[in-house]
Formats: structure tokens, C-alpha cells, sequence
């Protein structure tokens, strides 16, 4: 509102919120390519699930007891909870359940986890008044790019990315400001507003992964993103400039901004389908240590006795991020690639339940643990991994991930997120309402109420 | 949880938050001396009087307008709005009506406006279950000593501020959790957990100052902070390195963090000492102009028409903070050092109906505007100005302020805070209980049920 248009950036627009709402105001739903509407149903199939996988766990549960008694009116589903809450609550809540097990999404460019917090805040959303399948899926692919377009705006070269930032907390409130504001039918000017209103709440610190508070980031991006447009459609004003001024968003969050990122290409590509789900519930740059692994398990029926040690070669930020040996809890096991890689050998699986206490307190698995040895190596990239096993008779197998599962080049299939899903979902429903809840997960383009499809996953 | 202990700060404890929470939990009343207590009691008239004035704004009118309906039980009082809602939603609007003229308080060395975030969030919690007064007191001056030390850890040479950020936005939530933690009877290891997960949500940017979203910063944080206590309190860990953690909160708001901040006199030093109350709803650095401007009206009695010019001799801060020269809205009018200097000059006043839009649209003002001339000279201080006036006969004037009003040096007095309360409350209340209101305020330490002064304030 007093910053004048950024003199370094002759070439851009004068105001890139502006210029951003201008794009989701006009967008309809036919504009969207099949493929971009269908990778929406699918990202919204892996936020069901996921947040059905988490929403029994004890982080889930104490945020629910702490604030349930603060709740406004029973307006939305929380997610396999069977129970109701107002709707920014729920999309608390709903996200911290999404997010819970480090499960969800991932977009390796943007660096962020971005279906969370735009899924969990227009769910609730829909259920305040009746929202059409194909408005949410637009909603949801609109948020999705716009958020991932703010990530990248902070992380592609020339930005340098400032790794002590959490991308999905930050960045993922502007997603869900978008894809609420879109789904509230705010004009372009309060869509400006409500990104600039979510800009100037955007918060996490990597410090926390790993830690029980690490969900409640991406879920404080859902809650504020989605108030960010409630206030907007408010009246409440902010400045045009919050992306990019020099106090503003991306100047803030990295040492340089990569404003290109936020409109090239804006309504031909979609940042969405660049978007990948996660195979196993750990960090992201483990998943090339657990596919190695069970793939070794698999081929030479691997016994942890018969193991002397097990050499991981890895890109040198798997140990930035991950290098944590004897994890204490379930929140600090999901960022351990010793616990992953040790536990894959001895139970020859990665879901759920290798993540659970008696996985991470089981004492063969920890004594494993101490014989896994990372290696750094710049000339691996983050999807990849090269294993070897030295066994203590002195043979050796290995064993190259050029992909991991998962990744870009590697994408899980309908079937595979179908499979992923009833293994989240059989945690908090019976068998036959998951069918139907993955069934109407892949119609969703059909509903005339999305919100029914959140009640029924009560 | 899973950071080692910072191998750079080998002279300091190894864990911040930890040191800083059994502080906390250990101190009782007893242990502030009667000048903290008594502060304190300046700071809580201090807010109420600046909640009262602020709270018919048109922002938070909005505000409460559009997140209303989510509210939870009618828990605690709006200040000023002869409403209630549930005490999240209360804090985050008694911190807007507190913070929306920025007419709070300010401490000059940490650079933050403290009283607003912890007040709010305790003033909510004590109607969740009654508190008495000196827990009440209590809990404000160890709320707003943590929240200064963390802003001192980012802004204190050799850390370097980074200005980008707003630091009641960011450090106001810790300040928040802790005071509520402290009322909530947390344990040392729950309210270290509060401390981490505030900071887990700590937002603000700068460019939102001037919009009709800066006072939903400290807002922000007062909300974040009452939740975090409230999660702590629920079973929610956090990092224990929340502060000094390579990717934590110190490391990543400031280029370099001065930790010493966070403890050094910790108990004996009491940062809610040095903390000062604006004498005007402007931007602090606004002041001395003001100051001089009052002054030079009243000495000459200037009238606008007879003026060439009048030159002011500032802090280059002023101007990187307050050069707008026509502000458009009342947002916007705050961090006008134009607007402040003529409407002084034209009314003689400086108070909160200089700051209403028919002074902001007034066209006699806005003609003075455009013959106010700053210069940035890096010799004078932020608290300091050099006026010099030229009439249009050729005589001039000049007037030197060496400290503002409301600086550490020129504090205000009990009887002009009292002025102040009054010409803000009167926005919202009766005569009558404005001077009971004053009365309780100044009596809080003997009040049994400090709820009860918030609900005389509805």
C-alpha cells in the first residue's frame, strides 16, 4: 500500500499478488488441462488418506484436547476423528493429521509438501456451504500452484534457499489464502489482499522437524491461510507489494528472490503436476535408503545377524537433514535414515507401522542402526542412493537407486495411491467405507458437495 | 529434541529455552522488586487504555465481523465491544485494538512494542479461571522480559537487525506463551515446549506496517502465544534448542544472534523497565517531531499559511521508516511523518483524532505536507530532532528536541498515562467507569479476580 513498485524488477509486473490474483480470479475449471484436474483428485485422495493415517496420533489427540474447548460451532469433519469442530480448527487439525507422519507430498523443486495446508483449509471450507467437485478441484490446483510458485520464488537459483526455513510452513498459508479466496469468490483485489494478509502470518523453522510441532506448521499454515481470506473477504486491506517488496515475502525469506518463478509460464504450467506422493511415511531423502534396502532384503532374504555394515552412499543433504542415529520418539524417528534403513532390512517393509514405538524402541532394530554408514557424496543426487552390504562372511551385495519411488521419474500409480490410502485409512475406518470413500475420492469431479465426502470420513 | 547443543556458544547453557523456563518457573512475586510490579501496573493501564481506543477501529470491527463465527464459547470480554468470544479469538482482537493506532508502548533497545501480545493472551486466560493480581503482574513482567531478551538476541550488536522483519511479530508470541505458561502453572520442561512451538509460528514482515493488516501481527503472535501454552500444557514437546539452534529461532531472524541477550542479568535486569509509552498514535521515530512541532506551534503560534518551509533534522532510520509523504487511509497515516508534522503544526494537537481520516483527507494539511522537508543526518538520534521553520517573511524558528516524550529519558508520568487512558477510553466508555477503570488498573496488585477489570472494560 506505500511501497512503490520494486525499482530492481523493471520487467515484472508492478505487483506480483496483483498479478497473481488477476490469474486464479479468471481461471474456470475448463481452463484446467485433464491431466491438471485429475492429479488434483489424486492429491486429494493422498490428503484423505493421509490424514485418516494420522488422525490417531497422540500429537492429533493433544491438539485437539487442548483446543477443542475453544472450538466455535460443530461446522466441519475432522478427519477420522468422529467429531466436529468450526472450520478453522478443522483445518488445523485436519492438516496436523495430514502431515503427522511426514507422509504426504512432495514437490522437489519448491521444496515444499503443498497439498496439506490448501487441502485441509478449503475441506473445511466446503462444508460451511456446499462446494461443486469441479470448484474445489480448481481451488485445490490453484492454491497448490500458487503456493509452490512462492516456494520457488525462494529456493530456484539465483535464490539461494535458506535451509532454516520450513518451505511448507511458510510458503503453504499463501496456497491456502488462495485456494479459500477462490472458492469464497473474492475479486481480485481481495485475493491481492488475502495472499499479503497470509504473507505477513507465514512462519516454521526447520529446527522443528522431528519434533512433536513439526505438523503443527504446515496445519498453522492451513488455519491462517484460510483466515487470511476469510478477513480479506472481510475487508481487511494489506500492501500490493507483500511478494516483493524489500521488506516483503520473498526478499525476507531468501538471501535473493527469484520473482520469474512466480508468473512464468502462469496458466500453461501447472506446478501441480510436478507434485509427487510419498511412499514411505519418512523425510523425503530417505525414500531412496528404504527402497535400496528392501530391495536387498528382497533379493538376498538379508538376515541383520548376518550383517556387518551397511554403506550408504548419499547426496551430502540426506545427513544435513537426517544424520540422526537412535531417534527417542515417533516424531524424531520419521528423520532418521539409520532407523529407516535398519528397519527395512529387519521387517523387509516401510508403512505405518515401521514408525511405530515399538519399531523405534526395538532393541535388534537399534543395534542394526549402529552398523548403518552414510557416506556423503555430491555426485548422488537427493532420489538416489548406492548400498552396499558387507555381511560378516565377507560377501558384499549392492545395490544402485538411480530413482527412488515416488520421484518424479518414479510416480506412484492410481493403483499405488488406491493401496497407500486403504493403508492409511484402515487406522481410523472400516474396510467397506473406504472403498466407497476412494471411489468418490476418484468422482470428486462429479460431486455437487465435496463436504459430504469430508463427512464421510468422519 | 534432536539438535546437539550449539558447539559455537560453548560458554552458554545448552539449552536457551530451558534456562530461560526455569527462570520463569521458579520466580514468584516476591522476588520483583516494587518498581517492576509497579510497572507493570503502568503497562496494563497502558494497554487497556490503548485496546479501548482502538477498539471501534474499522479493522477490528472487520476483524471480529468475519472470524465472529467461528468463535468458540463467550469466554472472555472484547475490551471496549460489549462482546465476548472464546479467549483465543479475544486475544488475537484485544491485541488488534491495542496495537491498531500504534499508539502502545515501545522498548527503544529491543525495538518491539511489548505489553500488547502477553497482555491480551493472559487477559483472556484470566477469565478462563480466575487470577489474582500479582500472578497477573507477575506473569506480564516475565512475559515481557522473555519477549524483549529473545528481540534483543536478533537486533543487539553484533547481531544485526534484520529490518525487514517485524519483531513484535516474531518475538511478541514467546513473550505470550511464556506469561501464559507462567499463569497456566506450566512445569520448566512444558513452558521450554511453549517457548519452541511460539517460535515454530513466529511471522511478521515489515512491509505490512501502514496497512490495515500491522496491527494483526502482534495480534498474530498474542494468539500463537496463548495457543502454544495452551498446546504445551496439552503434552506437546518441542525442541529444546528452539533459540540458539543453527535453524532455530535467533539463527534465522537475525545474521547473527547475540544469545548473551537471552540471559544475561536474568532475574536482577528487568527489560520491562526500560519500557516506554507513546505519547502519540504514530510510528515511535515519529515523536520528537511531533514533540517539536507542538512546540514551535504553540511558542510562535504558527499558522500554516505563513510557512516556507520547515526543515527536520533526523535519524536516517526516520526516513527509511516514515518517508510518505500523502498517506491515503489511516493505516498509512501512522508511519506519515509528513501528516504528523503539519497536523501538529495546523491543530497544536497530536492525539487520536489527528490520526481520523478527515485529518488524513484534510486538504489545508495536505498543502503543509508538501513543505516538509526531512534531512537524514546520522548524528542525531531516533529519540532526537533539530526543526527548523521558515516563514514566508523570511523570519525563522528552531527548536531542538533532545529526547522525546515517552523516551527513556522523558518518560511519561502516572498522571499523564492516566491522560492518555482517559482521551483513549472515552472512544468506548462512560466518564464514570473510566475513572473506576483507572482506579482498578492502579490497584490491580490487590485485585483478586483481574477478569473482573476486563469485563468493567467491555
Amino acid at each position: 500500500m506505500i511501497q512503490a513498485p520494486d525499482p530492481d524488477n523493471q520487467d515484472g509486473p508492478s505487483s506480483y499478488a496483483g498479478r497473481l490474483a488477476e490469474y486464479v480470479s479468471r481461471t474456470a475449471f475448463d481452463d484446467l488441462p485433464a491431466a491438471v484436474s485429475h492429479e488434483a483428485s489424486r492429491a486429494f485422495l493422498n490428503f484423505m488418506g493421509c490424514a485418516l493415517g494420522g488422525s490417531h496420533e497422540e500429537i492429533v489427540d493433544a491438539t485437539e484436547r487442548a483446543l477443542g474447548r475453544f472450538s466455535g460451532p460443530p461446522q466441519a469433519t475432522l478427519i477420522g476423528r468422529q467429531r466436529r469442530s468450526d472450520i478453522l480448527l478443522a483445518s488445523l487439525i485436519n492438516c496436523a493429521s495430514s502431515s503427522v507422519h511426514s507422509f504426504d507430498d512432495s514437490h522437489a523443486e519448491a521444496v515444499v509438501h503443498p497439498a496439506g495446508p490448501v487441502t485441509a483449509a478449503i475441506l473445511a471450507l466446503a462444508e460451511l456451504a456446499p462446494v461443486s467437485g469441479p470448484d474445489f478441484l480448481l481451488a485445490l490446483a490453484l492454491g497448490i500452484d500458487i503456493e509452490c510458485r512462492v516456494s520457488k520464488a525462494i529456493s530456484v537459483p539465483p535464490a539461494r534457499a535458506e535451509l532454516g526455513w520450513s518451505q511448507t510452513g511458510v510458503s503453504g498459508g499463501i496456497g491456502a489464502a488462495v485456494a479459500a479466496g477462490k472458492l469464497l469468490g473474492l475479486d481480485q483485489a481481495s485475493l491481492a489482499a488475502a495472499i499479503g494478509i497470509a504473507a505477513s502470518q507465514a512462519a516454521g523453522l526447520r529446527e522443528f522437524n522431528g519434533t512433536m510441532c513439526m505438523c503443527l506448521m504446515p496445519a498453522h499454515a492451513a488455519q491462517t491461510g484460510l483466515r487470511a481470506a476469510l478477513l480479506a473477504q472481510g475487508g481487511i486491506a494489506s500492501s500490493m507489494h507483500s511478494l516483493e517488496a524489500k521488506y516483503g515475502f520473498t526478499r525476507m525469506f531468501a538471501k535473493e528472490a527469484h520473482l520469474a518463478s512466480l508468473i512464468d509460464g502462469l496458466g500453461d504450467k501447472f506446478e501441480i503436476l510436478s507434485n509427487t506422493y510419498k511412499p514411505y511415511p519418512c523425510g523425503i531423502v530417505i525414500n531412496p535408503i528404504v527402497d535400496a534396502c528392501l530391495e536387498l532384503k528382497s533379493q538376498h532374504d538379508l538376515k541383520a545377524d548376518a550383517i556387518e555394515l551397511i554403506q550408504l552412499r548419499v547426496n551430502p543433504m540426506v545427513l544435513v537433514l537426517t544424520d540422526l542415529r537412535h531417534p527417542t520418539d515417533k516424531a524424531s524417528g520419521q528423520v532418521s535414515l539409520y532407523h529407516w534403513a535398519a528397519v527395512a532390512i529387519m521387517r523387509g517393509a516401510a508403512g505405518l507401522n515401521e514408525g511405530d514405538m515399538d519399531a523405534i524402541q526395538d532393541g535388534a532394530i537399534a543395534a542394526l542402526r549402529n552398523r548403518i554408514e552414510p557416506i556423503a557424496d555430491s555426485a548422488i543426487r537427493t532420489d538416489e542412493v548406492m548400498a552396499n552390504v558387507t555381511l560378516k562372511d565377507g560377501r558384499t551385495w549392492s545395490y544402485h537407486v538411480e530413482h527412488c519411488r515416488g520421484s518424479r521419474e518414479r510416480p506412484l500409480s492410481d493403483r499405488e495411491l488406491e493401496q497407500k490410502f486403504r493403508n492409511q485409512a484402515k487406522r481410523a475406518l472400516a474396510p467397506n467405507v473406504i472403498e466407497t470413500l476412494i471411489e468418490n475420492c476418484w468422482t470428486i469431479a462429479h460431486s455437487n458437495d465435496v463436504g459430504a465426502i469430508a463427512r464421510s470420513a468422519a
